[in-house]
């Protein structure tokens, strides 16, 4: 089965002119079949700012309203997924960038008003991808490059989170290929100790997992992004990498396997 | 040969959701191979207001600057893009939302500096365009639809004029398709009398329109227009239609040819 790696990138790298100029010289590199899937960054924030658009909270979790969409869709879409497209098409990839609602690459469902109304968020369902139409692209040498905007298919762009956005797509094409996902997070891994940045666990497996979320080793923000990972083990990814974008060329990190 | 239209819409129409609405709906009812281009609209604008971004003139001509160009690139290749593309998906148009930069479909020459540096703009070779690509997006029923943010193959986006955009694709394609390029405008077409909007030309030719030239009928910013009308048809593109968005189904409007 030939092999495809699905790479997420956030903010922390993206609002790095220094940090995401090297992480896409070493993305450039990577061999083979690749998709990047990238969040967002501050900018959306700051512009909300200057523009006087408050953000819209419930409970500590942010609501997409109409406004907060307009400007999640300007800045993914717009400014900063062509920017890396641009970026990537200069060192020699033939980037081609992407929201869900493009072709339907990736529709999404917006999420039930019950029992918190987060506005314009889509859920996506990895069985409704347009995988035939990402192969087809991917066999013309083309590197997609997704935001996480999705579309309900009603006409109606929505907000979606990029972790899930690069899970779904890589769920999709594991049918297709030997799929790794790769998550590109501010720390080296999944770490042993928070206080040391260097205490990398370098395998987990699922029945480890639960013995490092019972011991509390993995807690708070980590749970979700795991979660979220073994989910897509679950359903078919060989593997999923957790590491520094620094590391995108070489084997530090986490590896989680089933 | 097959026909293809090459459709594009500006600011007026983007403007108001209900004739983009109408548009859509109309667009969406053509048969056989087409492509939208579109412009811009008041958004960018009213953001850089908005904003506190003060608009670069040089001569009454606007100057794309860094700031300008990031504003752009998120409203045009943005939200407006990622909106267009939204609503046709909804009306069962397969549309593919596209930048110049993406799959480097229209590489662009960042304009000399001399005699005036208008910044971040970009003048696109038509000999250059990705006609491989657009043709297999075609082939698989895509719908490309372009926004006017192009690239220079070195990592710089480049604001673009829409209607070029629109002529250097039309001209591109035309070695393969006959290709009919069509302007919506505010007007129903070019008319005979500016005080009666109804007094549309229906047919001009290159040589009465340097007749309508010289006796001072078409004046203003219809000569660039037309220019650049007649530029594509003299590179190979069957006719240019000039007419009014809300007329895009009838025949109602100014067709130039050869």
């Amino acid at each position: 089965m030939t092999q495809i790696k699905i790479i997420k990138i956030g903010g922390n790298i993206i609002d790095s002119t220094m940090e995401l100029e090297q992480f896409l010289l070493d993305f450039a590199l990577i061999d083979g079949p690749k998709i990047l899937v990238h969040g967002g960054g501050a900018m959306a924030s700051q512009m909300a700012k200057s523009m006087g658009v408050e953000p819209q909270m419930h409970q500590g979790r942010r609501i997409t309203d109409a406004e907060t969409l307009k400007l999640v869709t300007m800045v993914y879409a717009g400014w900063i997924n062509k920017s890396i497209v641009a970026k990537l098409q200069q060192k020699g990839v033939d980037a081609l960038g992407l929201s869900g609602a493009d072709a339907n690459t990736v529709p999404a469902v917006m999420r039930s008003k019950e029992p918190i109304d987060f506005g314009y968020v889509g859920d996506v369902d990895p069985e409704k991808i347009n995988v035939r139409l990402i192969l087809n692209l991917i066999s013309r040498g083309i590197v997609p490059v997704f935001c996480a905007i999705t579309h309900d298919e009603n006409g109606t762009l929505l907000n979606t989170n990029a972790d899930t956005m690069a899970s779904s797509i890589a769920i999709a094409l594991s049918k297709e290929y030997s799929t790794s996902l790769i998550y590109c997070l501010e720390k080296k891994g999944v770490l042993n100790d928070v206080n040391n940045p260097d205490s990398v666990i370098p395998l987990i497996n699922s029945r480890n997992y639960q013995i490092l979320k019972n011991s509390g080793v993995v807690k708070d923000g980590m749970i979700p992004k795991l979660d979220n990972a073994f989910n897509a083990i679950d359903n078919g990814v060989y593997q999923v990498c957790i590491k520094h974008a620094s590391n995108l060329s070489n084997d530090f990190g986490t590896i989680l396997k089933k």
